[in-house]
């Protein structure tokens, strides 16, 4: 039987990129003592009183039908967070839950793209992006943020991308899987396009709480954004919650109350026992956030005094998110070629740059995702490693 | 800023038919003593044990990313309900889990049409039917279900509706709202215009644990129908578990495999606790099932020994589901003028049928979801009230 077009392209054919992951999955799976850095999955499980919260209001007996939106004291608290972190006036009716990231992701482009119309996004990028696009029957184009600048976008390439039916571009900072955090410039430039040429701005802010340099900026603060902008939410990465699926979109009311009809008819709401745990870490868990997000800064301290060590490779700036990523192209190899070679000699999985667009060919992408010890180990293997391809390169 | 015309034209415009249902809550809200019929929402909050599995599973560290699929266990379970219930030999790879019968329907419909394309489904329907059409850029188009063949749809009813970008049929049954139960006849009719004229069969089955006269009969164990079958299946209604969020899809392998592509992008797959929970119901959950089924089966029989009483309406067959549908056209009165009258009246919410489609006009639902007692007052005020109306018409 025939299937839609929409979902038989959904992945856009040939390879993902996501073979070494595999391999090194079943390796693990085989038995063999390799050190996965490739996914960014939490190593960290959820807080306990963050599920006791749960527990409770589910034997209490909240479970029924959610309310669609998101339960009113959810909503409000990620409104006064917002406004608490960007000084934009936010309010409940400016917020709705999703599931998870990725569920804000799929429903903002629902929400603001039509069926043949463009969204842009910038390219390396987390691998759900283009399907995400593909999956609401609108086309993805990418706009390449290069290594000499830093993987910051440029408003140049922002502008060349444009086509007649473009309707949006979708950026992320803290950035995966660069590890950069965008600049007011950049973000200035970005906006300035946005407004020109009457764009929604798409701004995956799920590594939020995850900054070690510099500065996190939401674009929705800026002048003339808040109109224009939809805001990706989630409690994935800051409270370890991966699991939960607890995520939000900010925006203009009129937009969220699309927003709230599209959920009723892709998800009906989320579990509300589960709002309810999502409340509490809201409130009342701003210790376990802060606790992930230290673990992760001295995870990557211990990583950047690992690898600055050799000069056989240049890391990227690293001000943000759990990732690393490297600039291995003086051992002359493609990044695939690095991580498939470090894999079976080392028994260390690292993502290959090209995985996540051509700008990042000659990278690897290292996930903050294993205990010190570990990850101590992991990267001595990878210098050794590198600085012996190098030599012979 | 220009929103995408899916979003804004999700709802069709015009009014919902749920204003009825909105007063009888803002009375409520107001500290009126409403008995509230209106909503298919359990009264019976989920089992106890079910939660503990969860949170032991939680506590456990299953708290990451979850198997977008469905995780083995619970794929192969749900395979194994369906393979004894229908004796279609089903496996794990027919199975994968979506947010609710909601999130599945929406999935459905996907999977199935293009931007463009026509889906039928049948009328008297469940609300959210023609949103989850048109949010993935679809046309919805209803086919009559008429008072006079019991609610159960006619071939050429179908035939009649189907255009050239035809490409699917929703039904449902048992039936909410009309709590028929389709015959053999009726399915073996469906069957036969699909096959002939090539279209996907979506089979809502969410009610298929009530059953309270007659067989249930999954169409896709009729000849020819596995290949072209995607049932919809849900733990909201048999194990009391609508606010978790558990439903699926069960059909042909291609399908599910584009599926979990697609629950990649949409959600990111339900959370692993829940899907947890869900084993437990459906492994040791048994009793649970039997529990609650048999407590809608009493509610039913106490209510239709009250309606029989009457001659001043007609209960349209009650054979599944947790509804009872009433022809109160001897009334003189549209179903709307009735359950507004009847709530100012007697405090009785009920659903007017005009709010599921223009065959379900002059007829009124009542959920069968508050406890005995208090179903035995609603009904008792709706019979004096139905037959004072019937006297003065
Ligand atoms: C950039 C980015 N956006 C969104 C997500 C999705 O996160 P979630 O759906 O768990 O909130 C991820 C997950 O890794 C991510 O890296
Ligand atoms: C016919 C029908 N289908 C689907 C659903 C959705 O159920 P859920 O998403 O809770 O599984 C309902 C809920 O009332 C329904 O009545």
């Amino acid at each position: 039987m025939r299937l839609s077009k929409r979902i038989t392209n959904l992945t856009g054919g040939g390879s993902d990129g996501w073979d070494v992951f595999r391999r090194a999955r079943a390796m693990e799976d085989a038995g063999k003592p390799v050190i996965n850095l490739t996914l960014g999955d939490h190593d960290i499980p959820t807080d306990p009183d963050i599920l006791h919260a749960m527990h409770e209001a589910a034997l209490d007996g909240n479970t029924g039908y959610p309310l669609v939106p998101g339960a009113d004291e959810l909503r409000d608290a990620i409104a006064e967070r917002v406004t608490e972190r960007t000084g934009v006036p936010t309010g409940r009716n400016n917020v709705v839950v999703m599931p998870g990231g990725q569920g804000a992701l799929f429903a903002a482009h629902a929400a603001t793209c039509d069926h043949g119309d463009t969204a842009l996004f910038v390219e390396p990028y987390y691998a759900t992006y283009p399907g995400s696009v593909r999956g609401i029957g609108a086309i993805p184009k990418t706009v390449p943020a290069r290594p000499e600048f830093d993987f910051q976008p440029q408003p140049q390439d922002i502008i060349d991308a444009i086509d007649m039916r473009t309707r949006s571009l979708l950026i992320n900072t803290p950035h995966n899987p660069t590890g950069v955090v965008y600049s007011r410039e950049t973000l200035e430039g970005i906006a300035k396009v946005m407004i020109d040429r009457n764009m929604w701005l798409i701004s995956d802010e799920v590594y939020d709480t995850q900054v070690w340099e510099g500065e996190h900026l939401s674009p929705r603060a800026l002048p003339g954004m808040a109109d224009r902008t939809l805001v990706i939410g989630s409690l994935s990465k800051s409270h370890a919650m991966t699991g939960s699926r607890v995520g939000w979109i900010v925006g203009p009311e009129e937009a969220i109350d699309h927003l709230i009809n599209l959920s009723t008819h892709t998800t009906y709401g989320l579990p509300a026992y589960i709002q309810d745990a999502a409340i509490y870490a809201l409130e009342e868990g701003g210790e376990i956030e802060d606790d992930i997000a230290e673990r992760f800064r001295q995870r990557r301290e211990t990583a950047l005094s690992i690898l600055e060590k050799s000069n056989d490779f240049i890391t990227v700036p690293s001000q943000g998110a759990m990732y690393l990523m490297l600039d291995i192209r003086n051992t002359g190899m493609t990044g695939e070629a690095f991580a498939n070679a470090l894999l079976d000699s080392e028994l260390v999985g690292v993502m290959p740059g090209e995985s996540f667009g051509e700008s990042a060919a000659g990278h690897v992408r290292i996930a903050l995702t294993v205990d010190e010890d570990q990850l101590r180990e992991a990267l001595t293997r990878l210098v050794r490693f590198a600085e012996a391809e190098a030599r012979a390169a």
